[in-house]
């Protein structure tokens, strides 16, 4: 059995912080001591893990003091503030930030797909984007039998990504439109945008700020890390990234262009063959991913594999993940588990 | 002003039946006589048209005599009755089903892109898919100025496309599914498949029925079609087509490869010139096309136009219509208006 650790989990009453608590136990993380952090104003909390009452403490440097894995889902800020402060006390720091993601000497990394980087940290691992994690566990494995020339990618992607708030507005507005009563808006497309947009019944077209050229940081990230994660600066991705109302689970319409010939089938055996994989693709019997049922699942659905006939070499696929479980929670948690 | 016409709606009592007669009544189409037509299940049903009240009689063979214009949207099975039958008797049909739209002969139009195609008509003009037409209304104004490469497009359907019933049940599940009780669905994928899923705060990747390849009929309609109203035989399109819980307004992510260089900037001051679009395109202020601001009306927006840098020539666009006014009913009487 594996030695015990101390364990930290910053943003610990936040939707991926919580779903991080509840991945340790589930996975039997070999954790001695556990703590959670937050802010001031969550600080006091109670929280129940494994039967266990653990009261959530206001995050300070010192509190990393004696802790071998913090686990980071705060906000991009706490994770620059502290991030580097727990590392320099010690304890190994994965933040699911966008902080660090593309800092160098920082491995950013999908365990089904680059394990190895991991263990050159400097004392942060990085957890990419959501929905780069779900794309890359299926380029990863055609890459390695069948070079990627390009890829165009189209999100649909859950209002769970925006937090717990951007949840239960979903909810609200979903009741407040169909009573016909006025609709409140406040989480989509960002806390701090300038417009703010109804969700329920509706597609937004914008996720993250917009950066150049017309993209949203959603698109960038997604072309960058998965340039990063599979170890390819060149690889071609581009990227339309669109918030839909789903409470929770991400799909991707990906359109993948290879060097070389890779048929639908031998797609599908190789994915059906890859870790952290499930194919889900008979479309004789309807059967295709879909976020309500890929939800709450650490696995990577894909399906509606088929051959593209409008390049030499294309394929199209769907693909579906619990954008809070393997986006988030359960990546972050493995990552932790490659260097145990 | 035009001389009067005698005008048949048959689905009189549908969706898009419904949709018909308010923009023959707004656009003051120029009628006589108006029959509405509907199954003997509907008949006798009485609307309203213009503060005048229609009774709906049950269609027969004989109910076209002395009609002008027959405008069908019924389902395939009562075109393919019905439509040639009131053809015979000197009515121009203008079907929106998917009876005749491949059919030699018969043109398939949308009048911003094939207008002249319309009078080449043996008695029956069809009416594209809703996806395939909000597409060409783009594509074409581009396609005039850089010819088309390849086209990768991934759809974001709203139930209002599969009828009346889907769009009540959407509603129903959504306040079944927040109050915790037990979800029903019929609609979708479509009322005869052998499973249906809940499209409730889920998206569901297949319209209509699989035909070959693993592809759905949708998808297979947006390249057929499009190569057939914009007559170029060897036009590249590949698409996802997915359903989502919108209630009316598709969307569709569209990727454009062109055979030379066309920018964004170039690209947008030509879809700004272009019939039946508006560009909504203004990301410092967080402005681009949504389906809950599109419903409603008869344009075709268009907007996230920017560079696409995995190929040469790439651009990505985000096109949003009411697949029921432009995308069925407006489309339908804007082809009769060209005959007028």
């Amino acid at each position: 059995m594996a030695k015990k650790v101390d364990v930290a989990v910053v943003g610990a009453t936040g939707m991926v912080g919580q779903k991080m608590i509840e991945v340790l136990a589930e996975r039997k993380f070999p954790f001695a001591n556990l703590k959670l952090l937050a802010s001031s104003r969550s600080a006091g909390q109670v929280l129940m893990v494994g039967g266990k009452e653990y009261r959530v403490e206001e995050i300070t440097p010192a509190a990393f003091d004696g802790i071998d894995y913090a686990f980071f889902s705060a906000g991009e800020s706490i994770s620059k503030e502290y991030g580097p402060e727990a590392a320099r006390r010690g304890a190994v720091v994965i933040d699911n930030s966008n902080a660090f993601r593309m800092e160098e000497g920082v491995p950013l990394v999908v365990p089904e797909v680059n394990p190895d980087a991991a263990k050159d940290h400097k004392g942060i691992i990085a957890n990419p984007n959501c929905s780069t994690i779900q794309m890359v566990v299926v380029l990863k494995p055609l890459q390695d039998k069948m070079p990627l020339k390009r890829v165009v990618a189209a999100t649909y992607q859950a209002v769970s990504g925006a937090g717990k708030e951007a949840v239960d507005e979903l909810k609200q507005q979903s009741l407040d439109y169909l009573e016909g009563k006025e609709v409140k808006a406040e989480y989509i497309p960002g806390k701090g945008a300038k417009r703010k947009y109804q969700i329920a019944f509706n597609m937004v077209p914008q996720l993250d700020v917009f950066v150049e050229d017309g993209y949203c940081k959603e698109e960038v990230k997604m072309l960058n890390e998965s340039r990063k994660i599979m170890g390819l600066p060149e690889l071609a991705v581009t990227a339309t990234t669109v918030r839909v109302p789903v409470m929770n689970g991400h799909s991707i319409a990906l359109n993948v262009e290879f060097k070389g010939s890779l048929s639908a089938a031998e797609a599908r055996s190789i994915l059906n063959n890859a870790p952290g994989l499930i194919v889900m693709d008979n479309t004789d019997q309807l059967e295709y991913p879909m976020p309500l049922f890929a939800d709450g699942d650490d696995a990577v659905y894909v399906g509606r594999i088929r051959p593209d006939y409008t390049v030499e070499h294309g394929l199209n696929l769907w693909v579906v993940a619990d954008n809070i479980r393997k986006g988030a929670a359960t990546n972050s948690i493995q990552i932790a588990e490659l260097l145990l």
